[in-house]
Protein backbone atom coordinates (compact mmCIF):
# COMPACT_ATOMS: atom_id res chain seq x y z
CA UNK A 1 0.00 0.00 0.00
CA UNK A 2 1.04 3.55 -0.91
CA UNK A 3 2.20 5.55 2.06
CA UNK A 4 -0.06 8.41 1.67
CA UNK A 5 -2.96 5.50 0.94
CA UNK A 6 -1.96 4.18 3.87
CA UNK A 7 -2.15 7.39 6.13
CA UNK A 8 -5.32 8.52 4.44
CA UNK A 9 -7.06 5.75 5.36
CA UNK A 10 -5.79 3.96 8.23
CA UNK A 11 -8.77 3.62 11.54
CA UNK A 12 -8.28 2.82 14.98
CA UNK A 13 -9.45 -0.60 15.38
CA UNK A 14 -10.64 -1.83 18.58
CA UNK A 15 -12.09 -5.97 17.13
CA UNK A 16 -9.81 -7.99 15.99
CA UNK A 17 -10.13 -11.53 14.34
CA UNK A 18 -8.07 -14.29 16.44
CA UNK A 19 -6.46 -14.99 12.89
CA UNK A 20 -2.79 -14.98 14.02
CA UNK A 21 -0.55 -12.17 12.81
CA UNK A 22 1.90 -13.83 10.43
CA UNK A 23 5.84 -13.72 11.45
CA UNK A 24 7.22 -11.98 8.79
CA UNK A 25 4.63 -9.14 9.33
CA UNK A 26 5.06 -8.75 12.88
CA UNK A 27 9.14 -9.09 12.09
CA UNK A 28 7.98 -5.82 9.33
CA UNK A 29 5.86 -4.13 11.87
CA UNK A 30 8.89 -4.64 15.06
CA UNK A 31 11.94 -3.17 12.27
CA UNK A 32 9.69 -0.36 11.00
CA UNK A 33 9.74 0.94 14.93
CA UNK A 34 13.40 -0.03 15.18
CA UNK A 35 14.57 2.13 11.74
CA UNK A 36 12.54 5.53 12.78
CA UNK A 37 14.06 8.12 12.35
CA UNK A 38 14.75 9.74 15.74
CA UNK A 39 16.61 12.90 17.38
CA UNK A 40 20.29 12.30 17.81
CA UNK A 41 19.53 8.91 16.89
CA UNK A 42 19.20 8.40 20.92
CA UNK A 43 16.63 5.37 20.46
CA UNK A 44 15.08 6.00 24.07
CA UNK A 45 13.00 2.97 23.02
CA UNK A 46 12.06 -0.58 23.69
CA UNK A 47 9.24 -3.06 22.27
CA UNK A 48 8.06 -5.82 24.04
CA UNK A 49 5.88 -8.35 21.46
CA UNK A 50 3.65 -10.02 23.81
CA UNK A 51 1.72 -12.87 22.31
CA UNK A 52 1.12 -15.28 25.25
CA UNK A 53 -2.68 -15.26 26.48
CA UNK A 54 -2.38 -14.60 30.02
CA UNK A 55 -0.18 -11.67 29.51
CA UNK A 56 -2.57 -10.31 27.02
CA UNK A 57 -5.53 -11.07 29.33
CA UNK A 58 -3.51 -8.99 32.34
CA UNK A 59 -3.07 -6.16 30.25
CA UNK A 60 -6.53 -5.98 28.66
CA UNK A 61 -7.27 -5.33 32.92
CA UNK A 62 -4.06 -3.30 33.53
CA UNK A 63 -4.78 -0.87 30.64
CA UNK A 64 -8.66 0.73 31.63
CA UNK A 65 -8.79 2.17 28.26
CA UNK A 66 -7.70 -1.04 26.09
CA UNK A 67 -9.96 -4.31 27.70
CA UNK A 68 -9.61 -5.37 23.83
CA UNK A 69 -6.42 -5.80 24.10
CA UNK A 70 -7.74 -9.33 25.19
CA UNK A 71 -8.88 -10.00 21.74
CA UNK A 72 -5.71 -8.84 19.87
CA UNK A 73 -3.40 -12.32 18.68
CA UNK A 74 -0.32 -9.97 20.18
CA UNK A 75 0.18 -7.13 21.62
CA UNK A 76 3.64 -4.31 21.34
CA UNK A 77 4.38 -2.51 24.35
CA UNK A 78 6.46 0.55 23.68
CA UNK A 79 8.51 1.85 26.71
CA UNK A 80 11.17 4.79 26.73
CA UNK A 81 14.05 5.82 28.28
CA UNK A 82 12.86 9.11 30.19
CA UNK A 83 15.18 11.43 28.27
CA UNK A 84 13.71 14.95 26.33
CA UNK A 85 13.39 12.99 23.26
CA UNK A 86 11.95 10.21 23.89
CA UNK A 87 8.08 11.13 23.58
CA UNK A 88 8.26 12.09 20.49
CA UNK A 89 10.77 9.30 19.41
CA UNK A 90 8.46 7.18 20.52
CA UNK A 91 5.29 8.57 19.07
CA UNK A 92 7.13 8.17 15.84
CA UNK A 93 8.50 4.50 16.14
CA UNK A 94 4.36 4.11 17.08
CA UNK A 95 3.18 5.98 14.00
CA UNK A 96 5.46 3.78 11.43
CA UNK A 97 4.18 0.37 13.18
CA UNK A 98 0.64 1.41 12.77
CA UNK A 99 0.86 2.42 9.31
CA UNK A 100 3.67 -0.73 8.67
CA UNK A 101 0.54 -3.04 9.98
CA UNK A 102 -2.24 -1.30 8.40
CA UNK A 103 -0.44 -1.51 4.85
CA UNK A 104 -0.41 -5.44 5.62
CA UNK A 105 -4.36 -5.75 6.52
CA UNK A 106 -3.77 -5.14 10.42
CA UNK A 107 -5.46 -2.66 12.51
CA UNK A 108 -4.18 -1.56 15.82
CA UNK A 109 -5.42 1.67 18.13
CA UNK A 110 -2.44 3.38 20.53
CA UNK A 111 -3.77 2.07 23.86
CA UNK A 112 -1.87 4.44 26.76
CA UNK A 113 -1.25 7.40 28.44
CA UNK A 114 -2.69 6.89 31.20
CA UNK A 115 -0.82 5.33 34.18
CA UNK A 116 0.35 2.19 32.79
CA UNK A 117 3.15 1.78 35.45
CA UNK A 118 1.37 -1.04 36.42
CA UNK A 119 2.76 -2.90 33.14
CA UNK A 120 6.11 -2.74 34.45
CA UNK A 121 6.55 -5.36 36.99
CA UNK A 122 3.98 -7.88 34.57
CA UNK A 123 6.78 -7.69 32.17
CA UNK A 124 9.79 -6.95 34.02
CA UNK A 125 10.44 -3.43 32.84
CA UNK A 126 13.19 -1.26 34.79
CA UNK A 127 11.45 0.90 36.92
CA UNK A 128 13.45 3.63 34.86
CA UNK A 129 11.75 3.57 31.68
CA UNK A 130 8.11 4.59 30.93
CA UNK A 131 5.19 2.92 29.50
CA UNK A 132 4.06 4.74 26.63
CA UNK A 133 1.86 2.85 25.40
CA UNK A 134 0.32 -0.46 24.59
CA UNK A 135 -0.71 -1.19 21.10
CA UNK A 136 -2.88 -4.36 20.12
CA UNK A 137 -2.63 -5.92 16.28
CA UNK A 138 -4.52 -7.91 14.90
CA UNK A 139 -6.71 -8.34 11.61
CA UNK A 140 -10.05 -6.14 12.05
CA UNK A 141 -13.03 -8.08 12.58
CA UNK A 142 -15.29 -5.61 10.28
CA UNK A 143 -14.33 -4.92 6.57
CA UNK A 144 -13.12 -1.38 6.64
CA UNK A 145 -14.09 1.12 4.74
CA UNK A 146 -11.87 4.01 3.21
CA UNK A 147 -11.79 5.43 6.63
CA UNK A 148 -14.03 8.68 7.08
CA UNK A 149 -11.79 10.78 9.77
CA UNK A 150 -13.61 14.10 11.39
CA UNK A 151 -11.34 16.66 11.33
CA UNK A 152 -11.26 20.19 11.99
CA UNK A 153 -10.96 21.71 8.60
CA UNK A 154 -8.39 21.65 6.76
CA UNK A 155 -7.91 25.73 6.58
CA UNK A 156 -7.91 25.47 10.37
CA UNK A 157 -4.99 23.88 10.36
CA UNK A 158 -2.84 24.27 7.69
CA UNK A 159 -1.86 27.59 6.82
CA UNK A 160 0.25 29.80 3.94
CA UNK A 161 3.16 31.70 4.42
CA UNK A 162 2.21 33.26 7.93
CA UNK A 163 -0.54 31.74 10.71
CA UNK A 164 -4.26 32.54 9.56
CA UNK A 165 -4.07 32.60 5.75
CA UNK A 166 -5.36 29.44 4.45
CA UNK A 167 -3.31 26.71 2.95
CA UNK A 168 -6.27 25.80 0.56
CA UNK B 1 6.31 3.07 -2.73
CA UNK B 2 4.95 0.40 0.11
CA UNK B 3 4.99 1.62 3.93
CA UNK B 4 7.25 -0.66 5.30
CA UNK B 5 9.87 -0.13 2.06
CA UNK B 6 9.46 3.97 3.17
CA UNK B 7 10.24 3.43 6.99
CA UNK B 8 13.31 1.34 6.08
CA UNK B 9 15.16 3.51 3.81
CA UNK B 10 13.73 7.14 4.53
CA UNK B 11 17.16 8.98 5.49
CA UNK B 12 17.40 12.22 6.67
CA UNK B 13 17.95 14.89 4.20
CA UNK B 14 19.71 18.11 4.28
CA UNK B 15 20.73 19.31 0.62
CA UNK B 16 18.47 20.01 -1.92
CA UNK B 17 17.64 20.67 -5.00
CA UNK B 18 16.37 23.92 -6.05
CA UNK B 19 13.55 22.53 -8.11
CA UNK B 20 9.80 22.89 -6.94
CA UNK B 21 7.64 20.29 -5.15
CA UNK B 22 4.67 19.80 -7.56
CA UNK B 23 2.10 21.10 -5.56
CA UNK B 24 -0.15 17.77 -5.83
CA UNK B 25 2.75 16.49 -3.53
CA UNK B 26 2.50 19.41 -1.45
CA UNK B 27 -0.85 18.88 -1.23
CA UNK B 28 -0.59 14.84 -0.21
CA UNK B 29 2.36 16.03 2.70
CA UNK B 30 -0.02 18.41 4.77
CA UNK B 31 -2.72 16.28 4.26
CA UNK B 32 -1.18 13.54 5.87
CA UNK B 33 -0.28 15.48 8.50
CA UNK B 34 -4.20 16.71 8.76
CA UNK B 35 -5.40 13.43 8.87
CA UNK B 36 -2.64 11.99 11.32
CA UNK B 37 -4.55 9.73 14.14
CA UNK B 38 -3.93 11.39 17.42
CA UNK B 39 -5.11 10.99 20.66
CA UNK B 40 -8.70 12.03 21.81
CA UNK B 41 -9.21 13.81 18.18
CA UNK B 42 -7.39 17.05 20.04
CA UNK B 43 -5.59 17.49 16.83
CA UNK B 44 -3.67 20.35 18.67
CA UNK B 45 -1.36 21.04 15.61
CA UNK B 46 -1.02 23.61 13.06
CA UNK B 47 1.60 23.80 9.78
CA UNK B 48 2.59 26.30 8.26
CA UNK B 49 3.94 26.06 4.38
CA UNK B 50 6.41 28.52 3.62
CA UNK B 51 7.60 28.99 0.23
CA UNK B 52 8.60 33.13 0.13
CA UNK B 53 12.39 32.79 0.00
CA UNK B 54 12.93 35.68 2.14
CA UNK B 55 11.17 33.55 4.92
CA UNK B 56 13.11 30.70 4.16
CA UNK B 57 16.48 32.60 4.42
CA UNK B 58 15.26 34.24 7.72
CA UNK B 59 13.87 30.67 8.96
CA UNK B 60 17.50 28.85 8.41
CA UNK B 61 18.85 31.68 10.21
CA UNK B 62 16.55 31.88 13.41
CA UNK B 63 16.80 27.49 13.34
CA UNK B 64 20.44 27.44 14.56
CA UNK B 65 20.61 23.64 13.80
CA UNK B 66 19.03 24.30 10.24
CA UNK B 67 20.92 26.37 7.71
CA UNK B 68 20.17 23.88 5.15
CA UNK B 69 16.45 25.54 5.69
CA UNK B 70 17.64 28.26 2.79
CA UNK B 71 18.11 25.75 0.09
CA UNK B 72 15.04 24.32 0.60
CA UNK B 73 12.03 25.33 -2.01
CA UNK B 74 9.52 24.83 0.70
CA UNK B 75 9.06 24.60 4.53
CA UNK B 76 6.42 23.46 6.62
CA UNK B 77 6.80 24.81 10.27
CA UNK B 78 5.00 22.48 13.02
CA UNK B 79 3.26 24.57 15.69
CA UNK B 80 1.30 22.60 18.81
CA UNK B 81 -1.29 23.86 21.13
CA UNK B 82 0.93 23.20 25.30
CA UNK B 83 -1.68 20.38 26.21
CA UNK B 84 -1.04 16.87 27.20
CA UNK B 85 -0.74 14.82 24.11
CA UNK B 86 0.84 17.47 21.90
CA UNK B 87 3.99 16.37 21.66
CA UNK B 88 3.53 13.05 20.92
CA UNK B 89 0.10 14.04 18.14
CA UNK B 90 2.61 16.32 16.14
CA UNK B 91 5.33 13.50 16.44
CA UNK B 92 2.93 11.13 14.87
CA UNK B 93 2.23 13.73 12.21
CA UNK B 94 5.99 14.88 11.43
CA UNK B 95 6.21 11.44 10.80
CA UNK B 96 3.57 11.36 8.57
CA UNK B 97 4.78 13.79 6.00
CA UNK B 98 8.39 12.59 6.48
CA UNK B 99 7.24 9.10 5.09
CA UNK B 100 4.49 10.67 2.44
CA UNK B 101 7.24 13.14 1.16
CA UNK B 102 9.78 10.06 0.87
CA UNK B 103 7.43 8.50 -1.05
CA UNK B 104 7.18 10.90 -3.57
CA UNK B 105 11.14 11.18 -3.79
CA UNK B 106 11.66 14.05 -1.14
CA UNK B 107 13.67 14.44 1.48
CA UNK B 108 13.43 15.98 4.48
CA UNK B 109 14.86 16.26 7.92
CA UNK B 110 13.47 17.76 11.26
CA UNK B 111 14.73 21.04 12.13
CA UNK B 112 13.85 21.93 15.76
CA UNK B 113 13.19 21.61 19.61
CA UNK B 114 15.85 24.12 20.38
CA UNK B 115 14.40 27.39 21.41
CA UNK B 116 11.93 28.05 18.04
CA UNK B 117 9.67 30.93 19.64
CA UNK B 118 11.78 33.17 17.54
CA UNK B 119 9.96 31.80 14.43
CA UNK B 120 6.86 33.00 16.17
CA UNK B 121 6.64 36.82 15.53
CA UNK B 122 7.99 35.96 11.82
CA UNK B 123 4.55 33.98 10.81
CA UNK B 124 2.36 35.23 13.29
CA UNK B 125 2.13 32.21 15.24
CA UNK B 126 -0.15 32.90 18.27
CA UNK B 127 2.23 32.90 21.62
CA UNK B 128 0.41 30.88 23.32
CA UNK B 129 1.47 28.30 20.42
CA UNK B 130 4.80 26.27 20.59
CA UNK B 131 6.77 25.53 17.55
CA UNK B 132 7.84 22.14 17.64
CA UNK B 133 9.79 22.05 14.01
CA UNK B 134 10.95 23.12 10.62
CA UNK B 135 10.54 20.42 8.15
CA UNK B 136 12.19 21.71 4.89
CA UNK B 137 11.22 19.68 2.13
CA UNK B 138 13.10 19.09 -1.55
CA UNK B 139 14.12 16.74 -3.83
CA UNK B 140 17.60 15.25 -2.67
CA UNK B 141 21.11 17.03 -4.36
CA UNK B 142 22.50 13.37 -4.48
CA UNK B 143 20.81 10.37 -5.31
CA UNK B 144 20.50 8.28 -2.21
CA UNK B 145 20.94 4.67 -1.53
CA UNK B 146 18.86 2.39 0.47
CA UNK B 147 19.34 4.02 3.56
CA UNK B 148 22.02 2.36 5.87
CA UNK B 149 20.92 3.30 9.21
CA UNK B 150 23.02 2.87 12.33
CA UNK B 151 21.01 1.47 14.97
CA UNK B 152 21.10 -0.69 18.15
CA UNK B 153 21.20 -4.68 17.70
CA UNK B 154 17.69 -4.87 17.14
CA UNK B 155 17.99 -7.80 20.26
CA UNK B 156 19.03 -4.35 22.53
CA UNK B 157 15.22 -3.05 22.03
CA UNK B 158 12.90 -5.60 20.75
CA UNK B 159 11.64 -8.18 23.84
CA UNK B 160 9.87 -11.26 23.50
CA UNK B 161 7.03 -11.18 26.11
CA UNK B 162 9.22 -9.95 28.70
CA UNK B 163 12.05 -7.27 28.97
CA UNK B 164 15.05 -8.65 28.20
CA UNK B 165 14.26 -11.72 26.53
CA UNK B 166 15.50 -10.79 22.91
CA UNK B 167 12.70 -10.76 19.74
CA UNK B 168 15.17 -11.87 17.10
Amino acid sequence: MEVFEAVRTVLAVRAYQARPIPADALRRIIESAWLTGNSINGQPWHFIVVENRDTLKQLAVLARTGPYIVQAPLAVVVAMEQSRYAVSDASRAIQSMILTAWAEGIGSNWVGFQNLAPVKPLLGIPDELEVIAILPFGYPVRKLGKGRKKRKPLAQVAHRERFGTPFA
